[in-house]
């Protein structure tokens, strides 16, 4: 049994033992920051017994040995941007922050490789690999997330179309079991069949079968350049329908994204800045590079014809870096644009050729239930973000409506949508993870026999259920 | 406890009531096929109580089941293609063969996935995807191969450079578990974090937790140019050398393969085939794909300028798919070649960086044994196949020498160079997998909280350990 809000005084002194009485927080006013996520609803926030911040994997060994063996549930935290609940101390014990693990331990340039503390966050990551010329394809969004969490939710992002999501860049893993045992999965490597994978069951698992201290990160030549094309469509389907086309058109993007006007214009406003087009209803902005600038200026040419063969109404050009921010910089706080405003944000991914058809149940779906669904995402690799909304948008103008009125519709639209997910064979996260939010829903994609091999391996290596328990699934059920 | 040679007649009556008469084979000079892979000592050999062939997955759930209530061993094979005996049914009792199970079932141009049975055969795979305009990527060298096979072991080959070794573009399985339950993990999506990776560990875990019956394979649009480049130097160490340059020179080839001249002769006389060089005592290959003749041209050379920098003595050029054809065809048959005089072929893997020092330490151990051990492979992912050779080279001359010297030499030369490879954070595998061969060194590179993490994760999975037992790890120590 757990010893749930039972960390008496002496393990409380024990843990100051370990890290220092200072990196030992149990000030509720202090603690209140370590009880929710980014997003997640208030409804699942809770407040920790004390927040533990060690400053080595040694510290975090001991505080995990320590966990096990007095039997108290332990929750990783890394730059708590997640947006389904992961990060929170559900079932009370400890918060583990790995804030103080913030150090670029070396950037390799011989083998193109980085290692990396968990406490790192990705915007201190792209400065210190650019700086070395050198460069990280995936872009997850909040740029304050942690190498660790990126991991440990196998984040991917608007540039995962052409080099993929955080799992294939982590090449090495530093880990700390219940046991207090320390491993290394991996190591400066592009290749191993050494035995099962552990490294990347741990990718993913949401800090439930280990706590992630450090990492191997493989690197890439920058390349030479980079253009982002924005273009505008009178029509949603249209802007969709291009992405397939592109895609056979051997041109691999770096990123596909999708975006209604409306959310643009809500953004532009936030920021106060503006967008490049005014132009229809729905924008595909899409990122390409390129070794030279001829490479680059054949590749926009043809996405340009592709993209107005198709009904577009214009391509729009920012190649400078400066304009591109300004681009990116929008289409990246949208999120923070819209949050105050949003209910919940769906991460449903679904086979590419799926995505127009998807998108169409969304659209069906808010007209059905006469709620604002707006939806964008990365259209080339089939993941789809449909937020719920509590207000409406009536003739560019934001509707608040009742919560009572919301609060049913909200699980509805949810269920219709995870059940359209279902049918054409897709997944309830591409990027977030399951956490506490996705956790009902799981069952729905996965199998039994799946989830119950998911429960075994959890037994494996947490047989005493202290870390982060209750998240992906509950072990009992 | 398993039944080792307790097939009795009627197990073998149900199996024939499951697949059909003709598919239960107990003929024992039919059987000897059975009874090794492609390579491995005849000291490991052994033959199966019964070969069966299913034709469908719902005939490899019925006798998978069947093993798991009978409790007896069970070895799936593929086109038994393997170096390290994975496919043996060591422990006796049935191998399941899916050499029936070779459907394509779907090239989705839409999706830029395929769909394939685990016995269709990595010549058919390739033709069928070019057949549409599409590419894969990894070439893990033997074609008869199957992607059942291929997956099982994640294997590599010379293309993984650039693209990536098998793992990276399997995106869904079909797997039958001990229970005969059919699972489905990951689907034709780009990307998923529902929950543990359960794909990724089946991935090269060499039929151990599962049976891959079918698999959805990631495609890439085809490059329009690829050239290769074979490169002749005087030295080794200069050769191995350029690679680091080459990679931070923004430059990611297909393939850098090194090769020394010797065994590039023996195989010119074997195929009756000419090599487009013969100067000096090392070549690399280096591999390029290009979106356009212009850019593939600027690459060619930046390359030839780099080798040449660095004490190349020239660079020939395979332009045409014919040229290209014949230098990869003389690649991929060395091993053939050899095989007669081969005792061993090691698959180490070391950072990129330190695969110089390690091939600096193959020549020591040879020197010190006074025993030929041709290494070459797969420069730019620090994967080194080193040969140990039951023959000297002298002066060009192949002489054999007696078996009383080799057996004793060849534990000594193995054990100094799987030390290096452990100095030099390598792994004992990088593509070929662990089977039996490569059995008693697994503890030598990983941790025993490693180990132990395995076999709970094979315990739940095969809780009767019937699935290829006495494979990677023995279960039992």
């Amino acid at each position: 049994m757990n010893k749930i809000g039972k960390l008496d005084g002496k393990i409380i002194d024990k843990l100051k033992g370990i890290v220092g009485g200072t990196h030992v927080i149990t000030d509720q006013e202090y603690m209140e920051d370590y009880s929710h996520d980014e997003f997640s609803l208030s409804d699942i926030s809770r407040m920790p017994e004390a927040v533990v911040k060690p400053a080595s994997v040694q510290e975090v060994a001991k505080v995990v040995k320590m966990a096990n063996l007095e039997k108290f549930p332990l929750t990783p935290r890394g730059g708590a941007t997640g947006l389904c609940g992961g990060c929170i101390p559900s079932a009370g014990g400890i918060v583990l922050s790995l804030e103080r693990m913030n150090n670029i331990i070396e950037i390799d340039k011989h083998n193109q490789m980085a290692v990396v503390e968990a406490g790192v966050t990705l915007m201190n990551f792209y400065e210190a690999v650019e700086n070395e010329g050198l460069f990280f394809p995936p872009h997850p969004g909040e740029e304050s997330a942690f190498m660790g969490g990126v991991i440990a939710t196998n984040a991917g992002g608007a540039r995962a179309v052409k080099y993929g999501v955080i799992r294939n860049y982590v090449r090495g893993l530093e880990v700390v079991l219940p046991s207090g045992k320390i491993i290394h999965p991996g190591g400066k490597l592009m290749k191993s069949s050494t035995g099962y994978n552990l490294m990347n069951l741990f990718i993913g698992s949401e800090g439930t079968l280990g706590i992630i201290t450090r990492a191997v990160i493989q690197l890439m030549p920058e390349p030479r350049e980079s253009r982002s094309l924005i273009i505008p469509y009178d029509s949603l389907e249209e802007a969709i329908e291009t992405v397939p086309i592109l895609m056979s058109s051997k041109i691999i993007p770096l990123a596909v994204e999708f975006i209604p006007k409306d959310v643009i214009q809500i953004t532009e406003r936030f920021l106060n800045k503006k967008w490049p087009s005014t132009d229809g209803s729905t924008y595909l902005l899409i990122i390409l590079d390129a070794d030279s600038r001829e490479e680059m200026d054949r590749l926009s040419e043809t996405v340009a014809d592709i993209c107005l063969n198709k009904g577009a109404l214009d391509v729009f050009v920012a190649d400078s870096p400066q304009k591109q921010e300004q681009v990116l910089e929008i289409r990246s706080k949208i999120y923070e644009a819209i949050k105050s405003i949003t209910l919940e944000i769906l991460d449903i991914v679904v086979p590419r050729a799926e995505i127009a058809l998807h998108v169409k149940k969304v659209q069906e779906v808010a007209a059905k239930y006469d709620i604002w669904l707006p939806t964008f995402g990365h259209a080339a690799d089939g993941n789809v973000h449909t937020h719920i909304m509590k207000v409406k948008l009536v003739e560019g103008r934001l509707i608040p409506f009742p919560e009572k009125e919301w609060v049913g519709k909200m699980d509805r639209v949810r269920e219709e949508l995870y059940q359209d997910c279902k049918i054409r064979k897709g997944m309830i996260s591409g990027e977030h993870g399951i956490g506490i939010v996705k956790k009902p829903y799981l069952s729905l994609v996965l199998d039994d026999a799946e989830i119950q091999l998911m429960k075994g391996i959890k037994r494996v290596f947490d047989p005493n259920n202290i870390l982060n328990p209750g998240k992906i699934f509950d072990l009992k059920s």
